[in-house]
C-alpha cells in the first residue's frame, strides 16, 4: 500500500515525530496489513453467502468502522451505547447492539440512537425486551430485538427453544419493537453444537408462527471455518482486522496478518537474564487469554514478557542468543488487542514502513 | 464529612444524575473513607518520622493529588512523564519520577518539567544517568538522581553495593545533575530483607564519600508495618487512598477503608447459577494479583465473578441466600484500583450517601 484508504487518510492527524523518534508505549497499526485483513474478511463473508458485520469494539475507531462499511459490510456491530453513539455521530447507519441495557438514562440515550438509525438489539429476558420497549416507545423509533441464545460458550442467553420462541412472540407483540431474529456466540470449537441449538429454536420459532430474519453469530477463533454456518446468516468478527498473539496462537492468523504492536523501550536490564520494558499493565493488560506471557516480543522471539507492573513489562531473556541493551526499542505483539486499544487516546498509523499520523480512538473508554 | 475537601470540591464537575439513575458501569468514589485513607497515612508518616511522597498513579488525578500535598505530603511520586506534567501543571512543584526515560522526545519533555518543578528520577544504569543528564543540561535545568536498589522485588534495580557507589558517583559527577540517594522497591514481607541491602549500599556510599540525602521506599501490603524502616527516610505509598480488595486479601486495609467501587448492572440471568453484570475487563481489568475472582459484590458476598468478557462479568451465584435479579445494580470491590481508574475519564463522588458530582482522571492514559 501506498495509497492510504481515504477513510484513514482524512482522518490522520499530523504527528511531529518519525517511527524512530516516537515515544514509547506506544500503539503502531501497519496500515496495509489492517486493510488487507479487511478485504480479505469481506470477500470471505461475499463468497460465503454472510452478511460482514464487525465488532468495531476492537479498534473503537471511527476512520475503520467507516472503512469496513466502505469495503462492503452491511453495518456494524457494537458492544456498549456509547460504542453506538459514536459510531452514529459518524453517520453509520446500520447497527447492532449485542448487549442488553437497562436503567433510565442509558435507555433514553439508546432511544436517541435508535432515532437516527437502524438500530438492533438483543434480549434474553421479558424484563430486557420490556425495557427497549419503552425505549423505543419514548423516543418514537422502531428497534429490533434479536433473542440471544445461549449455544456453548456460557455468556447470556436462553437455551431451551420453548423460551427463545416464547420470548420472540413477546418482542414481536410489543409495541415499537420487531422481532430481529436470534443471536449467538457460539464456543470456541463448538459451533456444530451451537448450528444445532439454532436449528432447534429456528424450528420453534416457525412452529409459533414466526420468521426468523437474522441469525447472527460471532467469534474470531473459528471465522475462517465453515462448520456449523447453514443457519447463520450475518457473522460478527471483531479482531481479525489487527489480529493478535491469542488468535496467532489459535492458527487463526499468521504472523504477517498481526497488524498491531506496541512499540517499546527497554529501559534496564538489572541482571543477564532480566529486561524491563516500559510497557506494562497500563499498555498491554493482564489479559492472558490463557497464554504463557503477556505478549510477544518481535525482535526476541526466545524472551517471555513473564510479569506486568503497571508501567514496566518484565522479560526473561536468558533464552536470547543476542538479548536486548538498555535503550532497545522493541515491539510488543500484545496478547489482546481490543482492550490494549482502550488504552490509548491514539494509535499510531505505520505504511510504508513509515510513521503516517496518528487516529483517534473516538470511543476509547466508551464502555458506558 | 459533610464538606468535601477544597481541593476535591472545587473541581467537582456536575452530574445530572442521582445515585439511583447513574448510568453502569461507573467508578464511585466515597470521598468520606478516601479522605479519611489520605489522613491516617499522614499521621502515620508524621508519627513515624517518614517524608509522605504518595504515589499518584493510583488516583490520577488532580484533585486528590493536591489533597494529599495539602494534608502534608511533602511532594508526590509520579510514574510517568505524562503524570509527571499534568501534576506539575496543576501546581505541584515537587515530584519524584520512579521510572527511567529514553528517546530524545520524552527526555526534552522531562527537561521542560525539570525547569518548572523540584524534580527527582531514578537510575540504575550508566546510560540512563547520562540520558537524564542530556535533558538536564539541554533545559538548563537541575534534576537529582536516586540510585534504584534491588532489594528483593526482582524489578529494576542494582544489588551490589559497589555498583551502587560507583553509579552514585556518576551522577555526582554529572554536569546537571546531583545524587539524590537510594530508591528502592521491597519485596511485600521481605522489608527487613531490603534493610539489609540499603544499609549496605548507604555503607558503600560512605566510603565512597557520598552522602545518602534520601532513602526512599515504598510498597503498600507492608505500609503500616514498622520493620525494615530504619534507614527509610520517605515513604511511596499509593494505593492507600482508595484501598481495594488486593489489599484487603493482605490485611493492609478493612472493608470500611475502601473507597472505591464499580457500579454495576446485572443484565442477564441465563440460568440459576449465573448472572452477568455489565463491567468487565473494560472496567475492572482482568488484574487478579493472586486473588480468586475478578472483585468482589458487596451486595452478595458469596457470588463469585469467575470470568470476564470486554464488557460481561460472569458470576457464579449458586452460593447466594438471595441471588441478584435483572436490573439490580451492585457494588464491585476491585481486585486493583490503580488499572481500573486508568479506564475512566471520570470517577464519581458519593458523599453522605449522596451523588456529589465527578471528577475528572486527568491523568487518565498518560502512561506515555
Amino acid at each position: 500500500m501506498t495509497e492510504l484508504p481515504e477513510a484513514v487518510r482524512s482522518r490522520l492527524q499530523p504527528v511531529n515525530r518519525t517511527l524512530e523518534t516516537l515515544e514509547t508505549p506506544a500503539v503502531l497499526i501497519d496500515a496495509d496489513v489492517a486493510d488487507a485483513n479487511l478485504r480479505r474478511w469481506q470477500e470471505r463473508c461475499d463468497a460465503a453467502g454472510l452478511v460482514n458485520r464487525p465488532h468495531i469494539k476492537t479498534h473503537r475507531s471511527v476512520a475503520w468502522a467507516l472503512r469496513q462499511v466502505e469495503l462492503g459490510a452491511k453495518g456494524i456491530t457494537v458492544q456498549t451505547v456509547g460504542e453506538a453513539e459514536v459510531m452514529a455521530d459518524a453517520g453509520i447507519r446500520d447497527l447492532f447492539l449485542t448487549t442488553m441495557t437497562f436503567g433510565a438514562a442509558k435507555l433514553a440515550r439508546l432511544g436517541e440512537v435508535a432515532k437516527r438509525t437502524k438500530l438492533a438489539v438483543v434480549a434474553d429476558s421479558q424484563e430486557a425486551v420490556d425495557a427497549v420497549a419503552g425505549a423505543a416507545k419514548a423516543a418514537g423509533a422502531r428497534i429490533r430485538v434479536l433473542v440471544e441464545i445461549e449455544s456453548g460458550a456460557g455468556r447470556c442467553g436462553l437455551a431451551d427453544p420453548a423460551d427463545i420462541a416464547g420470548l420472540a412472540k413477546h418482542i414481536a407483540a410489543s409495541e415499537g419493537l420487531s422481532f430481529g431474529g436470534l443471536m449467538t456466540y457460539p464456543a470456541a470449537g463448538k459451533r456444530l453444537q451451537g448450528e444445532q441449538v439454532l436449528q432447534a429454536t429456528i424450528e420453534a420459532c416457525a412452529a409459533a408462527g414466526l420468521d426468523v430474519p437474522v441469525v447472527s453469530s460471532g467469534g474470531s477463533p473459528d471465522m475462517w471455518k465453515d462448520d456449523g454456518l447453514a443457519p447463520v446468516t450475518e457473522y460478527r468478527a471483531g479482531t481479525y482486522i489487527y489480529n493478535d498473539r491469542a488468535l496467532l496462537s489459535r492458527d487463526t492468523a499468521t504472523p504477517e496478518q498481526c497488524a498491531m504492536t506496541v512499540l517499546a523501550t527497554v529501559v534496564s536490564r538489572p541482571t543477564a537474564e532480566r529486561a524491563i520494558i516500559d510497557a506494562g499493565s497500563k499498555a498491554l493488560t493482564s489479559d492472558l487469554l490463557g497464554l504463557n506471557g503477556h505478549g510477544q516480543i518481535l525482535e526476541h522471539p526466545e524472551a517471555v514478557i513473564y510479569a506486568l507492573n503497571e508501567e514496566h513489562g518484565m522479560v526473561d531473556v536468558s533464552g536470547c542468543a543476542v538479548p536486548p541493551k538498555v535503550g532497545d526499542r522493541i515491539h510488543v505483539l500484545p496478547n489482546h488487542t481490543c482492550v490494549v486499544t482502550n488504552l490509548f487516546d491514539r494509535m499510531y498509523v505505520v505504511n510504508d514502513g513509515k510513521l503516517a499520523g496518528a487516529l483517534p480512538v473516538e470511543a476509547r473508554g466508551k464502555s458506558i
